[in-house]
């Protein structure tokens, strides 16, 4: 059952895993190979997940979504960004794209 | 003011612009340009994240990671996938990794 | 020893591939896999080519920049477009560039 | 009239105008930006190239393929990585390549 909170469980998780044994866990195995591997499986994941949606159904997109979510949650926690800035820079923008609108409406 | 429910905010609004006046809004616009234009501008932002990542401050990063969260939600939408559907599978991976865990509990 | 014709024996090798038994060629086996599969590849080794010329040696860089330029001919080849015509494209630009160039003079 | 030295003639081109004004030279332009620019627009030219080879014509894919490879010069030139070393990488596997086949045949 997926809810609005599945990002934050996500991020947790991902924190948690990070220094485990890279034997056990493919989050631990991630970080221990370094910033740049994981920016490659980044790129990677966002070039499936390019082609899915130009050549494949919307099953194989959901995957390869989830797998470019999933490595940028990575990312972010390799950099120790939280997903909580991301979001509110997303809300400050939603914002004033609101103001952009309202000041461009005389135009219509 | 963030909170978990910024993409599904996020997810509203992209919804509510797509068939827009592309002269007003960048949604309406992008997908006036078609799913090649909207995959490419995914990829662009995936190809800019890493670099933030392994070249610039955590604030360029926030900023690219929010570029790109937000164009693979344009992608989403305009090929009628939920965000519901990518975090469902989400969790179930998640589910699946804890079982995993378990089962390999022994080895430790 | 390396010759300006490297590629063009690229090209050949390629093409002969292309039909061979998947067991026994990597050309052959990308193909079998069809056109997504070869431009996921070409995707992944732009982001490994990206990541070497920032964070990795220039000896990295030439494996990686190999592997793009490999990909890239197999591509070509899988699509039937000849190397020659890529090249072309170049030539043509250049001449553009050197015309746009003595236009550009009297500004300097 | 393309040849094989269109790629060594297009490696000096670059190189002479790279400390040229920017105002006047979009390799200088590149330049001055710095290698994050120059990295981030060969990842955007490989999504475009990914993009047209699956969604367009041949004609497309050949301007996005020119596009990759004019970027990937600029690149190794910012890095002052010559393209013979390049060519002689993909020389060296095509020689290991041939050697590996001869191995396998017994198998054949």
């Amino acid at each position: 059952m997926s809810s609005p909170d599945t990002l934050a469980r996500l991020e947790a998780t991902i924190a948690a895993r990070r220094s485990a044994d890279p034997d056990s866990s493919y989050v631990a195995r991630l970080n221990a190979k370094g910033l740049g591997k994981i920016a490659q499986k980044l790129g990677e994941e966002a070039t499936e997940t390019v082609i899915a949606a130009l050549t494949e159904d919307r099953k194989a997109l959901v995957g390869e979504a989830a797998d470019l979510l999933f490595h940028l949650m990575v990312l972010l926690g390799a950099k120790d960004v939280a997903l909580a800035d991301v979001l509110s820079e997303l809300d400050r923008r939603e914002g004033m794209s609101g103001i952009a609108e309202k000041a461009a409406r005389p135009k219509a």
